[in-house]
């Protein structure tokens, strides 16, 4: 958190007020990782799919929708509060901290049993607790001019998705599958908000709903079946385990289009990300833990150390056509649509992704800090500044050089010219904030009689480098690197799902 | 509205349940146009130039600095409501509606007797009017457990860059100009929310606070002197006049640091999105028109149809030190800054964009319906779709071909691949979202034996000619179409507002 503040990752909202829970904003170097990273997953989980699509929605809904897909009853967390000092807890965080094993989806009145069975007292004024009850995590408010009209901020991207997904079947090739996402704003009243963007009152999300029809899904496992990937299944204790995508399916069960998902979203945190493959796993929930929504449905988890271990950085969840189903008898409209010669109300699959929790994860696991470097090892795409460009000396044609080239590519790319103190110092600060190549211009390069006239150093953040490069070549070779191409990723470049035939 | 329900640009949230006044949602063509918008904005009047950055904060703001703002006790509009069937009115747009001019400042009493002395009655049931009164148009919204920490959703972005000032600029270049946007939502009670994507209770904006000395300005007019605007002063009782920058300068004590960014904006207009300077215009609000930060207060106006005339895009505010001193007081830290010599509270000049207006601004100005055809001409790189690939006809070898071409381009670009109906039909289709290319793989192309083998059809939408083109040179084409290089357009190359001295 100080390397955030201090470098303008991110930072309390309204800090000078003294902040507000569950609020942050982004500084500079912290809102250009996040656009990356969600320019990144766009390109990688949408853009390159046959009709997947982005849309976008507001984040105000209106109260209808969202009584009849159960958030305005179910989507509550259990509340409870000390009957001395009046502060309030999430029942199940409260005894998970106490060191008690409980589920997430339990109940109040287990929540209490297993509060007075366990004589959990108050941390901050050891008094006793009150009962547990249902506390509904929506904000709501009131528009118009007799603030009477109930609305409410939507708790998740996906239900601005499933109120147009007729409205886009419509107009776009009338085929299964359909995904639409959108990556915006999600609310919750979190009742403990926690550090480290885990637990926010304002996140952003990156949610992909693909709408399919789960007797035709004909998207194939090719290159993707002796993938290992970390699991620990409902059905094995929770137990977690490396296992092939090939014996995973046999072994459990799970369904080819689901399996399918878990294997591009491995390639994407190990591959394109860069995250080692031994720090994500695939958590299932059963039980009472599920969403009420979800018939299967599994936490996206990685190992972070500042968050103490494994935590949920997104999930894949099999939502069935409860969604679709529900807002058909909300809205007495019939959201079934006719594919071939069927007739159906698709299925939904849904891959969630925290983007604030995937941005603090992204830094946690990929910054290195040893006794003689701190570096972010962030893929080139996703830097914040692509290279800096620097004067070896505090000298005017050195300066009047550089700040030319500067000059040159700031208009197209990202680059942050920088004079002040020694080089070693100047790398160091680039280092810091994940910057993979630093320019320097120096006495060859302005010296006409030498070989190495207009030619300066490039060097390569990651193993230390250098290159001599023609000035005239600099612009090709940042723009390229800069660039996410998610067909160089394995597994992942004929992933479309089916061939027009109309 | 008919075309952007149609053609999946945007339609009210929620429609299968009514809609919901105010709010509306982007299909995916819509979507990407705004995406896209926001980038090219982005890149123009932020990323390439120096000491400016993006950031992101909060739209849920606690309730302390909007009270230190001004906007809780004075982010109003004056309200009436029939005194017969209680329906609510925004007092001006009332009085406007009925053909009476008057401010948009005006106060409730002023309203009261303008309603009466006219004896408007209401245009529903033609009761009479109840006393006019402030109405706050911020949502408030209550945090925690006990729902007990108000809150409001920010009416404006700028208020998220004022609480971050501070400690941008100690983790900058701890120089003046500093350049600080948002691209995000805001969020107004909107009395009376108007069609067209107007006046909206959710919206996004797009907004450069810049920081800055006033006696220390030195960018200056170079290639803007003889450049045209259209303006209409308070001065000269708001009659519109074309006229260079120079004599505005001259006639009117605009500063230059204004005048530069009224050049900046308009080139922004004309050059990059294509609109007829005749469109174009500066209106200056003057007496209580002003919002009540402002010194000097242009909106950007556009002639747009479907608004029946010209009306606010966005606007070019000097808000002097208003913002900052009024944090500095309400929070208690002390908000100057030393430059050089010189301690002091920057002023600020901010540049204000209605995303959701512009949008449909360009959709109505771009947009040409001729009998022969109708064509949405955006730039290139605002084209939601770039290409679309087509088979000449029905016939497998040449499916396989375009369908192999589409496979190769899709994961770096939006292609779209269409087999259905004429090559006419497809080329409408195309024409009506502002697809620029169109690519038409025929025998040739697959003929080993014809020396246009490899070689396709290409389209541009814009004089509908037609060139040949070889496939491995496609990708480079597109690339390069897509891309916008802000460094292309006149008078703004050498943006970059000061060297670096250190």
């Amino acid at each position: 958190m100080a390397l955030a503040k201090r470098k303008g990752i991110f930072a309390p909202t309204a800090e000078i007020y003294g902040g507000a829970a569950g609020l942050y904003d982004y500084g500079h170097i912290g809102a250009a990782i996040k656009r990356k990273f969600e320019s990144v997953w766009i390109a990688y989980f949408v853009e390159r799919m046959e009709n997947y699509h982005m849309i976008d929605g507001s984040t105000v809904l209106p109260e209808k929708p969202l009584v009849a897909s159960g958030h305005a009853a179910l989507f509550n967390d259990i509340l409870v509060g000390c009957s001395k000092c009046n502060t309030y807890f999430r029942a199940d965080v409260l005894l998970k901290d106490s060191g008690i094993d409980v589920s997430e989806g339990a109940s109040a009145a287990e929540l209490d049993e297993a509060i007075s069975r366990n004589k959990v007292i108050c941390p901050k004024c050891k008094g006793s607790f009150g009962k547990a009850r249902a506390f509904n995590m929506m904000f709501d408010l009131y528009l118009g001019p007799e603030r009477n009209e109930k609305a409410y901020l939507r708790p998740e991207t996906a239900q601005s998705v499933y109120l147009n997904f007729f409205r886009e079947f419509s107009i776009s090739k009338k085929k299964l599958p359909l995904g639409l996402a959108i990556v915006g704003k999600a609310y919750r009243n979190e009742i403990s908000p926690r550090q480290g963007l885990y637990r926010l009152r304002e996140l952003t999300q990156a949610e992909l709903q693909i709408f399919f029809d789960p007797e035709n899904w004909t998207l194939g496992l090719d290159g993707m079946r002796d993938m290992k990937l970390n699991v620990a299944m409902y059905a094995n204790g929770g137990k977690q385990e490396n296992i092939s995508i090939k014996d995973m399916i046999e072994r459990y069960g799970i369904p080819q289009f689901y399996a399918f998902h878990m294997g591009l979203i491995n390639t994407f945190y190990t591959d394109v990300i860069g995250i080692n493959s031994e720090r994500i796993r695939f958590y299932e929930k059963g039980g009472n833990e599920k969403a009420f929504y979800n018939k299967l449905h599994m936490d996206i988890e990685v190992d972070v150390e500042s968050w103490g271990g494994f935590k949920e950085v997104g999930g894949l969840h099999y939502r069935t056509d409860y969604d679709l189903k529900a807002h058909s008898k909300g809205s007495g409209q019939d959201l079934s649509v006719i594919v071939g010669d069927k007739r159906l109300v698709p299925n939904v699959l849904e891959l969630s992704f925290g983007v604030d929790r995937n941005v603090w994860m992204m830094i946690d696991c990929l910054y290195e800090k040893t006794e003689a470097r701190s570096i972010l090892k962030l893929p080139k795409f996703l830097a914040p500044i692509i290279a800096g460009i620097f004067p070896l000396q505090h000298e005017e044609a050195l300066i009047h050089k550089a700040r030319e080239l500067y000059l040159s590519l700031k208009p197209i790319l990202n680059v942050e010219f920088d004079m002040s103190g020694s080089i070693g110092r100047r790398y160091a600060r680039m280092d810091e904030v994940g910057t993979p190549f630093c320019i320097t211009v120096d006495y060859d390069t302005i010296d006409k009689d030498s070989d190495r006239y207009d030619t300066v150093t490039l060097r390569n953040m990651e193993d230390k480098s250098q290159t001599r490069i023609k000035i005239s070549d600099i612009a090709a070779v940042l723009l390229q690197a800069s660039r996410f191409d998610p067909s160089k990723f394995s597994g992942i470049s004929n992933y479309v799902p089916y061939a027009d035939d109309d």
